[in-house]
């Protein structure tokens, strides 16, 4: 074993708004033993995601899961080494993800963890592209959007984790695709890079003039990770029989009081006949061995690109995911931990 | 033919908010010859219906129907007899109902209108629950809230034209049924008489509250005829793969500004994974005759009830119509012309 101490990021206070650095707590303890059945791994990578601010709010009967216990490790994807094993489906040296969470080592049940290929893609995109939030994305656009090829779809947040596969899948659907990202840099990386149609900067422009002319017969499938003003915009331009894909509302995910806006989503809804629906990703978890099947062929062949956005040292995490709300990352966002 | 001259209300001046009777004028006019193929029908009921405020306002391109226009005769569905034919599908002495209007007289193409059987319902039901507000609701119960026995159903305007059937189309599917009204009156009516389990009275009780307490388990359908803080409330509520339905807006057709409120659908249809649609009863046409052959299965047999607010004298439709949009009517509202 490298070393005898483990270090965990732990809820030190609930946060109120914003996140705060003294909001998180880095402990030691000793690396735990594996017990029977059980794996020890070697965090190689955590991954950081929006939803993770929600986990940390206080407990409601409405939250769709339980949130970090005050004084509990954060949560998190994770992947790295099998380092110890008491179960016959690990070896010592495979690579592992699962549920570790923002600390240095884990003891996982063998049951709960996924072993990854190396061969496949570097073991970094089990927690993006060939984890969850390519997962997310997979199924949100299939199940929930069903877009047609030659609809028009906007995706927010699209040089994200999520966005970037949304917008990717939807043109290899034979969507024409509008990306919306927070800077100049990231507009081009889609259309660019990731061969989007088009891309809106909500920062610097009018995104609901934009949206009006970039998007003349409507939108199809409106891809929302963020929610507020721009939900609101591409709402009012949603097309007859259009669908609204929601994901994300990370706009709120700091809010301390209800936000206000336009009442404007059942009534574009009603006279366009459109719909409105939210997904979590686990609902279709029947399905995710086809998708990540599917997700590594085209990432293998190239159809699929991505881009991560990786932070050394565990040391930075609670900073890392403060910046993340903000939209400060560019591409998916990981900790590098051993 | 019982006189010569038409009466005919048309619209004088759009409205700005709440309409006011100078904005529709009364006009006569010789009562019209019916063309080849046409059918000369004395209106005996007229129907008002919310949608029509609609189509007072000015054109614009985003309005899923033409609006009336300035001068023009109002729109509605209305049911009569057919004093003239030149058409072999029509003779002298049958009942019709079509797009005649607010008037006295209507000359239509005579594949524009539909038989009505009197020996089946009234011929007024032509117009209500075997008619367009009756395939409303069963279009839209089934094919977009897609209720399943069990199911705790929310409907606002309760006793309405609209929401009578659907709550009782829901009882009959085995959902237990809230009703949501503006008076102690049409409470009790949907409870005693169409037999739904419970009704909130909006205008005197805590909508939120009482939705709580009458829905620990969440809304899986809720129909929206309303729009405004009672959605608001809701959609607080709705069940982990809640349906929402679209159907009315009521609050704000009236409306001369943008209406503001909390901004919370997309939050709660993601945690809840719950699906918000918006219908118009035409995008089923296909499926109208089996509808329509259901309903009036179902009327005669005396599972679907409901109740007529039957208006004497065109003179009186405007004054019956600013009422209807304030929810002075009690039951499907039409005016007694001839």
């Amino acid at each position: 074993m490298a070393k005898q101490t483990n270090r965990a990021w732990t809820l030190a206070a609930r946060p109120r708004g914003v996140p705060k650095l003294s909001d998180f707590a880095l402990v030691e303890s000793p690396v735990p033993e594996p017990g029977p059945g059980e794996v020890l791994i070697a965090t190689h990578y955590h991954s950081l995601d929006p939803y993770m601010r929600g986990r940390m709010n206080p407990p409601t009967p409405a939250a769709y899961a339980a949130p970090v216990p005050e004084g509990g490790v954060l949560e998190a994807d994770a992947v790295g080494e099998v380092i110890a094993s008491n179960s016959d489906l690990f070896a010592v040296g495979d690579y592992a993800m699962g549920k570790i969470g923002w600390q240095e080592y884990g003891v996982m049940d063998a049951r709960d963890v996924r072993k990854i290929d190396p061969a496949v893609a570097p073991i970094s995109t089990s927690v993006g592209i060939l984890g969850m939030p390519g997962l997310t994305a997979y199924h949100g656009l299939f199940e929930v959007g069903k877009p047609v090829a030659g609809d028009t779809v906007v995706v927010t947040a699209a040089s994200g984790a999520v966005g970037a596969v949304v917008g990717q899948l939807a043109k290899h659907n034979g969507c024409r695709v509008i990306g919306v990202a927070g800077s100049r840099e990231k507009c081009g990386y889609v259309v660019d890079e990731l061969g989007f149609d088009a891309a809106i900067d909500y920062k610097a422009e009018d995104v609901p003039a934009r949206l009006r002319e970039l998007c003349p017969h409507g939108i199809n499938v409106y891809w929302d990770n963020v929610g507020g003003p721009v939900t609101d915009a591409a709402i009012d331009q949603i097309a007859i029989f259009g669908r609204a894909v929601i994901c994300g509302q990370i706009a709120f995910y700091n809010a301390t009081s209800p936000p206000q806006g336009p009442r404007n989503i059942p009534r574009m809804l009603l006279t366009r006949r459109a719909r409105m629906e939210g997904f979590l990703v686990f609902q279709f978890t029947g399905k995710h061995e086809e998708a990540l099947r599917r997700l590594a062929g085209w990432v293998q062949d190239g159809t699929l690109k991505y881009r991560e956005d990786v932070v050394e040292g565990i040391e930075n995490s609670p900073e890392a995911f403060i910046g993340l709300l903000a939209g400060a990352n560019f591409g998916k966002l990981v900790v590098k931990v051993h």
